[in-house]
């Protein structure tokens, strides 16, 4: 496989096909910020693309692989606040980690907010909180497993399982403000704010942590 | 507003109403099962539950209101396992509710699974992630707003927002679980478990928490 971000210098054709796939995609965003995803047609968006329609399934063969592509973009900006280059986590104990996702994260929402409103509403509806894959999850499983490597997570936990977790609570969020147009800018940011802190430190209180959960192995 | 448990007897008219429609939502739950929630036509509901197509829109003016309907029949079955019949909550401390309620929710789930792993499915489709409205997450407020009257839970949250919260990541996993028919039947308990777990005592270790969240007003 071939990561297409190294494989730098491209042929003319293949800058020909990046650039058809950008506009295509640019277009499909404007149009949906505008109309919401539902209301935006793959008419409207190749002829706004100025391409024919049987050139939109070329790069996208479902309307529903625009939102993996978003997705993905997504998931390249919130990994470049947190990831060095050589793709290692940058450094910093699991608590800044998060204060740093928590900040990238409200940023990837509140710009271009009415596109995310109405990619977030339709990439749940796509049936992305059944899925296993997804970039924000594995992030937060990377910073969790360095953090449990480093003795700042609890030992008995699964990394994998709590990144999943962390990513179904922020989905929660993100649908409500997403749904909710009279939301202040402030609000994404105090609702995160609350999980991140539910999640690590728990709603007990320490003193009532010794009676918890009995059964566990 | 009368509570239709409470408003027997009630005439022929009213009975008869109750039957054609319990006999319609069994036929809908008996072939969503079978098919799914989206392979399944209101005629085909109506022609199983032997009435007129016209009849089903008297009943469930639109198709997701079969999702409402058993959406509110899962909350009334929950509630039973919690809540007293005066209205308040069975005795306990906050972490035995939880556990009882861990139980219950699973119980739910497991029985009549085909037609749960659907319409889980169809009500996040549906949009109920970015709903405020929600009998399980109400119950879940519930217990923790009592739970911290009594000390028992972090004073510095909100219950309100804990309880959607934990409806989140119960909702993350209750998907995971519908798509996967792989999974055995104690996995729903498993993962259930680790996510009230995470939620009552954080996944930091306990030694870390007076780190965590400097900005925590």
């Amino acid at each position: 496989m071939i990561d297409s971000a190294v494989a730098l210098p491209q042929g003319r054709r293949q800058r020909n096909k990046a650039r058809v796939q950008e506009r295509l995609f640019e277009a499909a965003v404007e149009l949906i910020a505008r109309h919401g995803y539902d209301n935006t047609s793959i008419d409207e968006i190749a002829a706004r693309a100025d391409v024919a329609r049987g050139t939109f399934f070329n790069y996208y063969p479902r309307k529903d692989d625009l939102i993996s592509e978003w997705s993905a973009r997504r998931g390249t900006e919130l990994r470049r606040s947190l990831v060095t280059e050589a793709g290692g986590l940058e450094p910093g104990d699991t608590v800044s980690r998060f204060h740093r996702c928590l900040a990238a994260l409200v940023e990837l929402n509140e710009d271009r907010q009415e596109v995310n409103r109405s990619m977030v509403t339709a990439a749940v509806r796509a049936g992305c909180l059944g899925a296993r894959e997804s970039a924000t999850a594995e992030l937060f499983t990377a910073i969790l497993t360095d953090g449990q490597a480093r003795g700042e997570i609890g030992e008995g936990l699964d990394p994998d399982r709590l990144g999943l977790l962390l990513r179904d609570a922020y989905l929660g969020v993100l649908t409500r403000w997403a749904v909710g147009a009279e939301q202040d800018h402030a609000s994404l940011y105090r609702e995160l704010h609350e999980v991140f802190k539910v999640f690590l430190i728990g709603a007990l209180p320490r003193t009532a942590h010794r009676d918890c959960c009995p059964h566990t192995a």
